[in-house]
């Protein structure tokens, strides 16, 4: 039989930031899959799309190891692809959570990848990025008029981290860290520091939103996997006067 | 009396692609506003948002010009801040659309500006990006594990473009149409062609999508403002074997 398989972006954490092609998605699924890490206590994803989940729909959560190195993760991944395969091949609808959007930084993309060859129809649904909800949230402007907006995890090197600050009018640093005081002084060096604010946890529980880098740096303590919002300091070109 | 006034991004195109806060925010209002420019027939967000516009919503479409020069821009937007002004003040909700996300590029941000100091609620709500309508339509990341993805305007100038692809690892073009051949020189340059994929009125009627932009350079006529995703060429460093 032939199922159908649903990558469904449930976006930033408000579950009333799901799409209606999303909702309709989850509601419609026999089974709805919520991925996690060995170390959570629970799928962030099934939390905010539970709302939608409809009686007598089963969940079924798995664990997809993001090492890339051990035979444990190689076999962890085939026994999950198996279990979907299952699932789509007895013809069920199956639901694939994901957080924000599905074709940005996900591990969708890697089961996406697996699942492409097989017989069954897929239907990926966008979400709502992260850095899209922090901007509307502070009124603050992603990109305007002819500017270049890059999206730069805070993991890369150093070096490349300098060359595309030096060169965007407008940067989203995701995943900071650890690596919090060395950003803020990179972000100083290249005039991108007065306009820049960082939030963690946007819209969830706990939210924290830190509008002057420069004074927190060294006193400041990430928590959490922050975003930072940022753009280049001066007088934009396209402001009206 | 006080107001409520909401920037709500519809999405790239697909009706079932706005958010549920989306519409909630379009049903619930008094004055629905829809944003176009002179030269259009009708406004696209207009018409994507229309099934959730209850009977008896006020439907307004105001022109914004934009050319910021002459005198006759001013006159115009200060002539709409007044309208939507005297909206508010009598105590009506009021839904200004803006066609995918209002913080991307769009014509919301500088009415956002004219309207933040006023005291009436402002409520953003993020929308679907075009780019990851694409993306999720044909199944292509727009980013994975470390890598930096930029978005750029096509109109930006040529050294800055070179400069860009050749830093980032991931780039989404935005508003592809007359340097369409330049533009796909540059791809091919910097190692982005082979991965490319041009895209314009996506999920809407009339939508094109090329995969073989190098072959199309010479032929092909861009019709309308179109997309292009691309990544470098290489065998992602992040892909299961």
């Amino acid at each position: 039989m032939s199922g159908i398989f649903y990558g469904v972006g449930v976006g930033p954490g408000d579950p009333e930031l799901l799409t209606l092609k999303a909702i309709n998605a989850i509601k419609s699924s026999d089974v709805v899959i919520a991925p996690r890490t060995e170390k959570k206590d629970e799928s962030t994803a099934l939390s905010i799309a539970r709302p939608y989940i409809q009686e007598g729909t089963e969940i079924l959560e798995l664990v997809f190891p993001m090492n890339y190195n051990s035979q444990a993760l190689s076999d962890a991944w085939i026994s999950n692809k198996n279990a979907i395969l299952e699932l789509l091949d007895s013809g069920k609808k199956v639901a694939f959570l994901t957080l924000g959007d599905p074709m940005l930084y996900s591990t969708y993309m890697y089961v996406y990848r697996l699942l492409e060859d097989s017989h069954h129809e897929i239907i990926n649904i966008p979400g709502v990025n992260s850095f899209s909800a922090i901007g509307n949230r502070l009124g603050v402007p992603l990109a305007e008029g002819g500017d270049i907006l890059s999206i730069v995890p805070a993991t890369i090197d150093e070096d490349r981290l300098e060359k595309i600050l030096a060169l965007s009018d407008n940067v989203v640093l995701m995943k900071v860290y650890k690596n919090y005081t060395d950003i803020v002084e990179k972000l100083n060096k290249h005039g991108m520091v007065e306009n820049a604010v960082m939030v963690s946890k946007c819209g969830l529980e706990g939210e924290e939103i830190v509008h002057d880098l420069a004074a927190a740096a060294g006193t400041q303590k990430v928590n959490y996997l922050s975003t930072i919002l940022t753009k280049r300091s001066k007088v934009s070109k396209h402001a009206l006067a």
